[in-house]
């Protein structure tokens, strides 16, 4: 099992608090260390980092979070392998471009019988049931869709179709954006958090470190962060029900489909 | 303009060298400062560091520099915008997937009416004349074959073939990766070196800094390094002849085709 960390926010805003979390448990407080992946959007490109390491002990991971980006929307990932050895290919986020846009995705759990999923336009590189998942669902949307949608709404259903239909084979809570949104299927935990003004203080989970949102914000700001478990111990998260998806925009938690 | 440095190897090596050389010329010893970035293979994926910044002041090149991660194959790209305006969208090396494996890809200089070439499958994210041209020629590619050839000269000569066909629009100098071979495209300026037993001493032409490659080298290790310009002062670099392709494998040249 791995775990995972989204964020979508109206500003640009760095992960840094919440990544230094998650990469505490890719290793230290949590046995996730079989690789650690983050990637961060500019517009319709992403920038990714990954390692087949362990998060708690990678100099990369800790110059990320000492050299914050700021961003609209980012996914990360720490990895406990159950398909598919330690290797680079099987580190999620795994990412692909479709209408000439990034798409990126991260999974926590495991389909049975990834191999029988229908693939198109996108091949697995490596050997995970997760990235076949992931091709799998690029190649449903890339058939029901000539280009990106305008009816934004239409897109969040397909992908909640196909999220479910991939979810019966298994437990199949994943993270995907699409430099856009933001959506965040639940199938056994997974929750969020909408922090917006009044900002107050914060406490992680897994490491002893608290930040003082409003010293950091405009009263504008809206950020949504989605986790497999709460990272902080002094806020109140909310838990997704199994078989449904979240959708995020603008730091907004814009619907909540059955998937 | 830009510029370009590519290195295939037979055993697992780090690029640290050449790239210390290349980052200068992002935006110290020449004025290639609007972004950066460096593809380093594992088997058929691709780790990937982007920055649409200059590298001579980059933190993160620096880092890369100072905790070096040995690939086989490698490619990077110091950037000089002449098309679309800096941003990550528009930051060499592109990156897709074809055939389960991730193809890379980096240009110097500038193709005419880059918006008439055809696409398919690979659409642009950002608005350079040189992810274009990559887009193209990937779908070039996955309409010449199903799978990735058995054959491989096929695909060296698929390669070699339509790199010309672009070539005929302006000047295209590229570097193109599959994981297996470096494809190096000389339009205007691209030299090489083989670098082989008896090693010896190199020193860089943009810093001072001297390697002396018998002591970190083994006697059947094999490194062909590609450049837009010699990085070293004291070696030999073999200059490409304008039309021609290199086709690298093993750290081998293995061979230059009419492109």
């Amino acid at each position: 099992m791995c775990e995972l960390l989204g964020m979508e926010c109206n500003v640009p805003t760095d992960i840094v608090f919440s990544f230094t979390g998650l990469a505490q448990r890719g290793g230290r407080t949590a046995h996730h260390a079989d690789g650690w992946g983050l990637a961060l959007y500019e517009g319709n490109a992403a920038r990714v980092f990954l390692e087949p390491t362990a998060a708690a002990s990678s100099p990369l991971a800790r110059f990320v979070s000492q050299n914050p980006i700021k961003t609209l929307l980012a996914i990360g990932h720490v990895r406990k392998k159950t398909r598919g050895p330690v290797s680079l290919a099987n580190t999620h986020p795994f990412v692909r471009e479709l209408w000439g846009r990034q798409w990126v995705f991260a999974h926590n759990g495991t389909v049975r019988g990834a191999r029988n999923l229908k693939l198109g336009r996108f091949a697995p590189i490596g050997t995970t049931d997760s990235e076949r998942a992931y091709c799998h669902i690029l190649e449903v949307l890339r058939s029901s869709f000539s280009t990106y949608p305008r009816k934004v709404s239409d897109l969040w259903e397909a992908v909640a179709h196909v999220g479910g239909a991939v979810g019966a084979r298994g437990s199949f809570n994943f993270l995907l954006g699409d430099g856009r949104h933001l959506y965040a299927r639940c199938a056994t935990k997974l929750c969020h958090i909408v922090r917006r003004a009044p900002f107050g203080r914060a406490r992680l989970a897994d490491e002893d470190v608290t930040v003082d949102f409003s010293q950091v914000t405009t009263p504008t700001d809206r950020v949504a962060v989605v986790s497999t478990v709460p990272l902080t111990t002094n806020e109140s998260w909310i838990h997704g029900e199994p078989g449904t998806m979240w959708v995020f925009d603008g730091g907004k938690l814009r619907a909540t489909l059955p998937a």
